[in-house]
C-alpha cells in the first residue's frame, strides 16, 4: 500500500493515534511577565462580533486578541537578534513542520527543583540508552509542567526574585544548537528558557543559541507522558505570518500502536 | 519499515512533497465585508512589542489583531446557528485533522461565470470518473480564485449588486452535507459560500448545511492546482480557541510522487 494510504488507513483504524499537544487558548491561557522596562504580550481574547443576534442572526464568531508568543507557540530564528537575519515563522519550509520527535524526560528532576536544568551529560546519557537526537527532529523536554498550565501563578512560580522554572543549561543550550542535528527544542514551560534565565550568561540562551543557529522552539506543549521515547511524529505548522516572529499553532504527535 | 518512519523517511527523500495550502497572513490578507447591520471583522494587524531596542535589547515579537474567520481559516459547526449544538473549534476530534482530500477542478467554468456553482451533476460527474468522494475527507473545490487572492478587490468581485465569486447551490450544499460522507468543504475563496448567498434560501446554504450536519469549512486555499485529483492527504489543524467557531490555521498537503 502506498505510504499516505497506510497513513490514513492507520490513524482510522487505530493502528496510528493522533495526540494533542496543544493547551486550549483562552484568557486564562498565561503569558510570560517581563520585567519594566520591557514590553509584555496581551492576554488572549475574544471579541464577539455576533451571536446568532442582531449583528448576525445565522452565525456566532469572534475576532481575536492575542501574542505570536502564547499559549503553545513557534519561536522562529528571527524572534531573537541572533537569528534576525534567518527565517521570519512564513519562511520556515514546509516540509520542515512535519518530522520526527524524541522525549527526554526529566520531570522527577524537576519536581524537587523548579530551577532544574538540563545538561549536556543528560542529554548524552539519553543518546547512551536510545541513539542519536533525530535529524531535522524535536527534542521535547518533559519537565512535568504541564500539570500546572492551569494555574498561571504555579505555571510562572514567581518570587521576589523572578520566576523559578526548569530549562536548559547555557552549556547545553550552546551545545544543542552547535553541536547536534535537531531542528529544534519543544518543551512545557512557558518559553524555552529557564524561568531564571534572564540573569543567565548569554541571557536566555535557548533563545540566544537556538534561534541564532536557524533552529526553532516549541512552548506549552502538553501530552508529552503519552508519546513514546522514540518513534513519534510531530506535526508543528505554524501561522504564516508575514514578517512574524512565531506564531501560536496546533501541535500534533502521531503514535503508533 | 513502521508506517510512521517511511512517512518521515519519504518527506526526507522527496518521495512524499509537503504543499503549503496557506495564504500568508498580513494585513493585506483579504477579509469578508457583510452589508450593513451586520457585525464585521477587522483587518489583521500586527502590533510590534519590541524589535531588538528598548523595549526587549535581544527579542522582537507582536501582538496580534484578528477574526477566527480570517485568510485561509476553519470554519467549525458552532459558526452557524444550523450547528449551535455541535462542536466549537476546540472541540473537533483531533483524528480528523488528517484526513483524504479530493480535487474537484471547475475552474475554467469559475473563470467565465463568477457567479458559477457547483451542482450535484458535477460531483456524481466527477465520481463517475474518480471513485466516490472520500469518507471522513475533504472535497476541495478549485475555482481559480485563488489567483485573484493578492488583490482584495478582485477577489471579492463586488458591484452595486454584490460580491460575485463561485460557490455551491442549495441543492448541491444540501446534498454534500446529508448524502456524502465527507468531512468537509474546502474552497478557494473568501468563505464557503458564493458571494451571491446572502440572497439564495437558504442564505449561505454551504454554512447553514455542513456546519448543521456537523461537518467542517476550510477557506482561502491556495495551490489545489498542485495537488492530484485524488490521493492527497491534508492535515488542517486549527488553534484550539475554547469556544471558539474558527480559527486561521495551516493547511498542508502530503502528496505522493
Ligand atoms: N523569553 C522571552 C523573552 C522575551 C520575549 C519572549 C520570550 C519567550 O520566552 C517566548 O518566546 O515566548
Ligand atoms: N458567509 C459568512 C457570513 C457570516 C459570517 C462569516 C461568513 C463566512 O463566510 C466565513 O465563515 O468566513
Amino acid at each position: 500500500m502506498s505510504v499516505l494510504r497506510n497513513l490514513v488507513e492507520s490513524i482510522r483504524n487505530g493502528g496510528i493515534e493522533v495526540i494533542d499537544l496543544t493547551a486550549p487558548l483562552s484568557s486564562e491561557t498565561p503569558i510570560l511577565r517581563l520585567p519594566e522596562p520591557f514590553g509584555n504580550t496581551v492576554p488572549f481574547e475574544l471579541r464577539e462580533i455576533s451571536r446568532y443576534d442582531d449583528r448576525g442572526p445565522a452565525w456566532y464568531w469572534n475576532d481575536i486578541v492575542t501574542g505570536e508568543h502564547t499559549g503553545t507557540h513557534f519561536d522562529a530564528p528571527v524572534h531573537w537578534v541572533t537569528g534576525k537575519d534567518g527565517e521570519d515563522v512564513s519562511q520556515v519550509p514546509v516540509d520542515r513542520l512535519i518530522a520526527p520527535a524524541v522525549v527526554l524526560d526529566l520531570a522527577a528532576e524537576a519536581a524537587v527543583d523548579p530551577d532544574f536544568l538540563l545538561e549536556i551529560a543528560h542529554v548524552k546519557a539519553w543518546e547512551e540508552a536510545n541513539g542519536p537526537l533525530p535529524e531535522g527532529g524535536w527534542l521535547l523536554y518533559r519537565t512535568g509542567w504541564d500539570a500546572r498550565s492551569h494555574d498561571q501563578e504555579r505555571f510562572l512560580n514567581a518570587n521576589e526574585t523572578g520566576p523559578h522554572t526548569p530549562g536548559v543549561s547555557v552549556e547545553c543550550a550552546r551545545w544543542l544548537a552547535e553541536e547536534t542535528a535537531i531542528a529544534g527544542l519543544g518543551v512545557e514551560t512557558v518559553g524555552t528558557d529557564a524561568g531564571a534565565a534572564h540573569g543567565f550568561d548569554p541571557a536566555f540562551p535557548c533563545h540566544s543559541f537556538l534561534l541564532g543557529a536557524g533552529k526553532y522552539g516549541l512552548t506549552q506543549l502538553r501530552n508529552l507522558d503519552r508519546l513514546p521515547v522514540t518513534g513519534a511524529v510531530v506535526v508543528a505548522p505554524p501561522l504564516p505570518i508575514a514578517g512574524g516572529s512565531g506564531s501560536p499553532l496546533r501541535v500534533l504527535a502521531l503514535v503508533e500502536r
